[in-house]
């Protein structure tokens, strides 16, 4: 976990939730589940440390370490999909799947017990919400967010066939939106931020300016359908919704709905309910699904990677549902004796967008059950997840998430070292000598050291019994830093002595240990007198000896 | 994974499934889905050596290491869940939360593959066994096996007292079951089966008599209910009818029903869905349910651990709805206007009693999930999950099946080594000198220590440069038992020297490895002439230097 680019900052926490509001409120392509996880990260952080820097208790600090951590920033995580989808299961899994390279079973029933607090909690305000009405869009829908309760059919066993399909459509579309982004992301850092915050404010506006024309535009320019007769909803709807099918936009003769505007004057989750609905087949003409599909997969692919607070998840729902929904109608079409109805197809779509876009199969499982709350499609939505990540696989474009994180240079833990590193010795891995210390050092050394270089660890090197240089083990900055501005461990002499490690017991394990939501200090903030810069430090006692541990996996 | 113990082979799987078909066909107080669970491991790892001992293809050889094998003993065990439960994302959790320490997203992904299959092809066959009915109770209570997918209301907030205090039960019950279950194996292990396998026959034979007897009994003596007036089912059922509830049982009256025989003459999936069905408050009195805990509590406990096969899924689940619905009657008459019904009582009595005796949570959660398709309940399944499991580890009773891999002293590696062995030396550990070998060792005297011991490695010794006692590392039983055979790596001089490197290249991979559903051979079996036995073995390039790895957790 990196604590120096200070992604879990109370203040970032609260920009990204300011930020998420306007975005998902102003109707760009985002989802709020991405923020939401965030912050629910930043919350473990911070409550890893006892709350924002300064007012933790004491007694805290036994949680400033980094496996307790790295526990509540994955359960914070977890309750964030919680939150977002009203789905526990599905978050403890997304902590399992995306959030950490090793798991333990401990660790696993954290995160339960995280999600059935949230669960519970959920559950509870939505129960005072329906009391009043104060509370706007918050438990519209009920606790299952996209309800698919109505009876549906099996499907049959030459079905599987469109299904098989419908993922290899999904690996190939989510591959594509993975690398477009990627390049995207490549060609703006290189040419449109080059000028600092300016460049990335100008493009953020721009495209909420882009995304609203489209929005209006598109329902403007399409053709009002009659209402289908006899059907379950009423038709076209009345004004005093806000939310369903059959939405009237600049239709004049009553009787009539506009298919374009009921997918895109309405939430991203209404839309996304509209499409999973079910013995509405006619409702959405082709032509309105294709030219939805392609508007709504550019506004997704420009907007994810802006800078504001965006999340893939629901974009990735909607934009899967309606192509989900277009393979169903041209089934529909073909062999009209078919079981499984187009708004299962549109939530197998889904699956395929996000199987092959994210790659993950569990979790994506288990949350789409949690939110439409239908077992019966099981079997489909498992067969589609595992066609569409092996096709998305298959095509070498990396999951969104991994190759966000490397272009953004995260550092994570891969459960597996490259399959080519095992041919690589250390000496061709260095581009340049190592920058050392040796075991007793000048203290004005160091500090120069550490202001000219951004190493998190130094190696230590000390003489052999032969005269040979024999590596000890690493330092690392954050406890040199520490050293320094303790100042206890400056000696006079330069050479090894019984001292040196009395003053390290000296130390307590508190000391070392720091809030991971404060930046760390900077080497200028030192204050160091000329006396104290020629003495020199023992760095044996704080060095690390089991540096580099390659573990071949059991 | 001990391959000592035979516990993989072909001929355990054959046995284990027709005694599982006897159990559960006999009525006896066991579920189908251990064996089921066992069976999938067993064919996991029948199909990684390529089929049973001698039919397998050379190129098979690829999968005889331990990972391979783990993986596939792991995705074995998800799909018997899947199969057993029809609950491909619960097998999937089980195979994480049970039968694994270490956990990679690579096996996630594989496990997923591997349910999914298991969850198309189950749902495949119930279409053609719908077509005719020769399948028996196969496929009957469709896809989902207690299907509850009625509306069910939500909770008020003044409910989750009495749902708590079914979380304390199921803690405190599931407890002593362990506890019970515990004591009794060990009670049997010294009176019982010190006679060999007559006493386990016996005892097996009386627990089929006695479960028998009981059932017949219970309801003879049972008095007979009039049917309620008004209720959706059909009171008492017709003949032609094998499942539902109101079973009429000696009942001379028309109109009449007895609710014992409708918990005993049922199969247990029967009962379950009975003791599940939502607006039949009236139809268990309260003594039938307490004598049905009662008995059935004790003939779960005295058949768990009997020489049959055996699962505590299913009667688990069954013994923790009949609490479970008590609690729901008494809590309908203490506050008639309950929300929660008492067949959702039924449901969050059997999480309890899971929680309690397995404490797997997020397996046990998705499974119930699965087994009744009804998310609304989640938070609440949840909420008793929790409960139970965390009051279950404040008795100090381990859960059932790590107790009982205790009793049978199966090795599994803990995540974590016990907070006590950090203060114990290897020395303390030992009871007496450990049985090591020289470097160089006579072959004679490798034999006899095989012969005479049960190590599976032994600590190789050599000379270090002062003339001390160096380890080099540990060989492995398994790895002498091939060079003795082999008799390749014999050499005459008692030296080290450079030709037994290059003999110990001659060596492949393959002739190390060993397929694990076959038992080892015995040192008996090797036939080594008086010459060999009298020449030199040099063990050094058999060792295994890192013999011994702590690891501290990240």
């Amino acid at each position: 976990m990196d604590r120096h680019t200070g992604i879990f900052l109370l203040r970032t926490l609260l920009v990204k939730l300011a930020g998420s509001v306007g975005a998902v409120a102003g109707g760009l392509a985002v989802g709020k589940e991405g923020p939401f996880v965030h912050a629910g990260a930043c919350i473990g952080a911070l409550l890893s440390q006892g709350g924002p820097p300064g007012i933790a208790p004491a007694w805290f600090r036994q949680f400033w370490n980094d496996r307790d951590r790295s526990d509540l920033v994955a359960c914070g995580s977890a309750a964030g999909v919680a939150a977002a989808f009203r789905s526990p299961v599905g978050g403890v899994l997304f902590a399992l799947e995306e959030t950490t390279t090793w798991w333990r079973n401990q660790l696993l029933w954290y995160a339960f017990f995280t999600t059935a607090v949230v669960s519970v909690a959920v559950r509870v305000f939505m129960k005072t919400c329906a009391a009043d009405t104060a509370c706007g869009f918050f438990g519209s829908g009920g606790l299952i967010v996209y309800e698919m309760n109505e009876e549906r059919q099996g499907f049959e066993t030459h079905e599987l066939l469109p299904v098989l399909l419908l993922g290899v459509i999904g690996g190939l579309v989510g591959s594509a939106f993975n690398h477009a982004n990627q390049a995207l992301a490549e060609w703006r850092k290189a040419n449109l931020y080059k000028h600092g915050a300016r460049g990335r404010v100008a493009e953020a506006l721009a495209i909420a300016v882009v995304t609203s024309a489209v929005a209006f535009a598109l329902p403007l320019v399409a053709q009002c359908q009659p209402c289908p007769v006899g059907g379950a909803e009423e038709c076209p709807r009345p004004d005093t919704m806000s939310t369903g099918n059959f939405v009237p936009f600049m239709c004049e003769q009553g009787g009539q709905y506009n298919d374009m505007a009921t997918l895109f004057f309405n939430t991203q989750d209404d839309a996304i309910r509209n499409l999973f609905s079910s013995k509405t087949k006619a409702e959405y003409s082709v032509n309105t699904l294709v030219v939805f599909t392609a508007t709504f997969f550019t506004l997704a692919l420009v907007t994810y990677g802006v800078a504001i607070p965006t999340g893939l998840f629901v974009p990735g729902i909607l934009l899967g549902a309606s192509y989900g929904r277009l393979v169903g109608v041209f089934v529909a079409d073909m062999h009209p004796r078919q079981t499984i109805d187009e708004g299962t197809y549109a939530l197998l779509g889904a699956a395929s967008f996000l199987g092959g876009s994210m790659r993950l199969t569990v979790c994506t499982c288990v949350m789409l059950l949690e939110l439409t709350n239908n077992l019966s499609m099981l079997p489909l939505v498992m067969l589609v997840l595992l066609v569409a990540k092996a096709v998305g696989d298959g095509t070498g474009v990396k999951p969104i998430y991994e190759s966000l994180m490397d272009f953004k240079q995260l550092p994570y833990l891969e459960p597996n070292s490259d399959g080519l590193m095992r041919h690589i010795t250390a000496a061709e891995a260095c581009g340049r000598p190592a920058v050392c210390f040796q075991r007793v050092e000048r203290v004005a050394l160091v500090v120069e050291t550490l202001r000219a270089t951004r190493h998190s660890a130094f190696p230590v090197v000390t003489g052999g019994p032969e005269g040979e240089r024999v590596i000890m083990g690493i330092v690392l900055r954050r406890h040199l830093m520490v050293l320094l501005a303790s100042g206890r461990a400056f000696q006079p002499s330069p050479f090894v002595s019984e001292a040196a490690s009395r003053v390290a017991f000296s130390f307590t394990q508190a000391e070392f240990s720091s809030p991971i939501c404060e930046p760390p200090h900077p080497v200028s903030a030192l204050r160091l007198s000329e006396e104290q810069l020629s003495m020199h430090m023992d760095l044996g006692p704080y060095v690390n000896p089991r540096c580099c541990l390659i573990l071949r996996h059991q």
